[in-house]
């Protein structure tokens, strides 16, 4: 296999460093073909890696500066000041073809703002989309997008994030015609605000995209269909929202059977079963989304990812960049939003 | 104690009077100061009341009407064409002061259309909100609002709902300044939209309320605050995001628990446990949410409402008549916004 090569910001997230170079680590050990260029403070980064054996060391790269994107940082003042930064650095990489893709676990309105700028969105793209796919009742993968990247959405940027949507979910999946929802509070046409109503309109003149209509958030994770979209706000409170639930059932699971000996022994025997669920359901575990519609490949970590999770969002992009993600969707893209334009 | 008389639209929801006779009938027997009024299609109650004893009847006053407001109208046809609809004239008992209440299982759009021309909004709300009580963590009520009222709102839209929801949690759990916070995408001041953001700032001047910043999704069921505020869009899909998520649990739950026969007959036994928490979680059995910020009482039911579910916003509007609601919020409204605006 031929060797592919990762930028990884090491210092974005709340923890820097700390967990994202001993996560690298552990990538190098699961990948053997993988290199990695860490971007970020080499005072902090080369004590993190004195355990780290010579063969695993000739396949890590610094690249040094001391500036980074805070958490909290506005993402046009991170655009406009921050052009030193991890984040920035690594997004360069890419660009420059040193890298094949670039993970990141910091700020995401400004990982959004800067990969737009230094990677550029694909033909067609007005802006990209945070996208991650999540269990369903009946196993089949689901597609979300917008996460958060774009808080505002219009009516021609949610039909962008439709079709990208649906050919995401064709390449990873090899489904053809992937059916594709607007995310929305009723079911009957006249439900809902003027963007989603708009695009709606847009979807339904869309041949090449197998629109089903409108689904409703009790129905998200029944499987009914395979792509939902909807702008970055309700796609992030609906996604956190369901972390939050899954979190109250699980506290009044444990309350609820704390009544008596014999409910408690068995609630301690399931246990470990309701935690396997909730792993399941929690993107703290579910780690790894990515920005589509870019000319390369951007995979967010969340920002408080451990060593665990900030493997997985290692390993999205390993398989984003095996899977030659950016290039298929370029050309899927191309085609529909060709056909369509014409 | 003195009666109270409630208007019901018995034609409204998905199931009509065959829900909503047999629930009103319980609802005189458990209330024995209660009156009813059932505005509908009298051919289609009258056979509905053929085992009621005489005492039952004599509460019950029948008011005739054919016409009714579909699940899937459009609020603006309802309210232009549906003048003699039952939804209309239960709202128009309320005005007349025939009832002090009103329930409808019917289309939430209409209602509240319907509500607002016909009741009137009380001084300096522009818009009344849909706003449900939900359980937490800490068991301490949370009122979430708008649920789906009102899709699109502005800033002072949201500030109003604010208030709103903090003088309704005042009034009813009787605690003082409570906690109120706004739904967002993030808790750094920098998040959010426009409207929201503006909403943030409006609130910040108002010493009146207890404003606690933003909150996200998976901090909705912690108990942390009392009231959160949203736009009915975000709103109705974070509720049913949360009925969706609760389900999948006990899907996956069961699931995941069938794998062998030990673990099978543990789920049995902690089943009936598992689906009290799920009742809990669902709007289902969690119904009846109040049009709040009206000149008079509307509660909405669910519009899959089954009996006992009907029965539950029944018991809500005599509970709202008996604590005087309208009369307490309006006071309270008042001081505060004047105080506002002056």
């Amino acid at each position: 296999m031929t060797s592919l090569t990762l930028a990884l910001d090491v210092m974005g997230g709340d923890h820097g460093p700390h967990v994202t170079v001993p996560a690298a680590m552990q990538a190098l050990r699961l990948y053997p073909h993988l290199k990695l260029i860490l971007v970020g403070d080499e005072n902090q980064i080369t004590p993190l890696l004195s355990e780290c054996g010579a063969s695993y060391r000739s396949r890590i790269t610094i690249k040094h500066t001391e500036e980074c994107v805070a958490m909290d940082e506005r993402p046009a003042v991170a655009l406009r000041c921050k052009k030193q930064s991890s984040m920035r650095l690594a997004l360069e990489s890419v660009k420059e073809a040193e890298a094949d893709a670039c993970v990141s676990a910091g700020n995401t309105g400004a990982l959004m703002a800067m990969s737009k700028v230094v990677l550029k969105t694909l033909p067609g793209v007005d802006r990209p989309a945070l996208v991650t796919c999540l269990p369903t009742v009946n196993h089949q993968p689901l597609y979300l997008l917008d996460l958060g990247a774009n808080v505002s959405c219009d009516a021609d940027i949610l039909f962008q994030f439709a079709v990208m949507g649906s050919v995401l979910c064709e390449v990873v999946t090899k489904q053809s015609h992937p059916k594709v929802a607007l995310l929305n509070v009723g079911s009957e046409e006249c439900k809902g605000n003027d963007q989603v109503q708009q695009a709606a309109q847009l979807l339904q003149h869309t041949p090449q995209i197998n629109y089903q209509g409108y689904i409703e958030g009790n129905e998200i994770y029944t499987g009914k269909v395979d792509v939902i979209v909807c702008d970055g706000f309700i796609g992030n409170i609906t996604l956190k929202t369901s972390e939050g639930i899954a979190r109250l059932l699980v506290h009044q699971l444990k309350q609820g059977l704390k009544q008596g000996f014999f409910v408690r022994l068995l609630a301690k025997l399931l246990a470990p079963s309701i935690s396997r669920v909730l792993r399941q359901m929690n993107p703290d575990h579910y780690n790894g989304a990515s920005l589509i519609g870019l000319r390369g490949i951007v995979v967010k970590s969340h920002g408080n990812a451990d060593e665990a999770a900030y493997l997985q969002a290692i390993s999205l992009a390993v398989t984003e960049v095996t899977r030659r993600l950016p290039e298929q969707i370029k050309l899927r893209l191309e085609s529909i939003l060709l056909d369509i334009n014409s």
